[in-house]
């Protein structure tokens, strides 16, 4: 890579996004040299200030640049006594689109991941614990993604509900809506018949 | 969209990059945030200082943070007389990277296009008219794209050649080394046939 010495350093530090490699690199330092300075001054800006001031929810583990999320700010999302435990922000924002759930959430931030070092206090099960008391909840639903690590994450909260003697549920595993049979996965299907209902 | 003011308008900020979709720039904003606020603190200063910095080298018209690039400002680079017109910068670093050329180049940042009110004032053609006779320039090489709009571009440069009696070559075009026939187009076919050589 030979251009100028700051068009190669702006180019380098493009390639620190996930899925840009050296091509498109390139073309995002060229396209807003040529055509959008303005922005790329506002993206520089909003980078710095969103690094700088975005931190995590005192109640929920979110990322958020205030004390406390809108969520957790919202005494509303309290009455439910519903507590989700999903891993993390983008899953709350998923779930807030189907306008389906009213209760509050708790953010991993993660899952549990021995071999990475991820523990329970890693993941803010200890915060999680006091919170569980602290807001007398009455379900905690394990929504953590149905994968390895997701689903020994979902058993080991699980157990501390059980302690706890606050009743904890899962959400459904099985063949998404529209999904085609025969493009499911074995493990899906699986899950699919065992968790069948009386039609 | 709906996670705290910031970080939408970090996602929002994101999606000027080309390529970049609502998805991705959520995936960006979220990665930096958890992995890697350091780099992004970094892209963020050389993010300004390059839109602050970089303008044009005042020779050829390359992007470069200096009065003149390097290749203009190393003198055996003058010596062939040769010139070559390429549409963009990253046209110089593809030709630099094969070490075949040793002449200079003359960067258009773009081509003729009347229909986007871009015309020979908006390629630098003057500056092009006044280069030609101070480097008493002895070949120019016509390296545009090989669209509709590149050769345009380099047929109105080649007339401006021909009356300032100076020589004007077309880079070659035909089928690239190591592609297999059935895969390339017509067009190209075509010039590879009426551009062939004795054998
Ligand atoms: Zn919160
Ligand atoms: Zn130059």
């Amino acid at each position: 890579m030979s251009f100028s010495p700051l068009i190669n350093e702006l180019v380098s530090a493009f390639k620190i996004l996930p899925g840009v490699g050296a091509k498109s690199a390139q073309r995002m330092a060229f396209s807003l040299l040529e055509r959008n300075r303005e922005g790329a001054l506002h993206l520089s800006k909003v980078l710095h200030d969103a690094m700088e001031h975005v931190s995590h929810c005192e109640q929920c583990r979110t990322f958020t640049e205030s004390r406390l999320c809108k969520i957790c700010e919202n005494p509303m999302r309290s009455e439910s006594g519903q507590l989700c435990i999903v891993e993390s922000p983008q899953d709350v924002l998923a779930i807030e689109q189907t306008s389906e759930y009213k209760g509050k959430y708790f953010v991993l931030m993660g899952h549990l991941s021995p071999i990475d070092g991820i523990g329970p206090a890693e993941i803010g099960l200890n915060e999680l614990a006091e919170l569980l008391i602290a807001e007398s909840v009455s379900e905690v639903i394990l929504a953590t993604n149905p994968t390895v690590e997701g689903e020994a994450t979902a058993h080991y909260i699980g157990q501390m509900c059980k302690e706890k003697d606050i009743k904890a549920t899962r959400i459904a595993h099985g063949v998404p809506v529209g999904g085609e049979l025969e493009y499911i996965d074995g493990n899906t299907l699986t899950h699919a018949f065992t968790g069948r209902r009386q039609f």
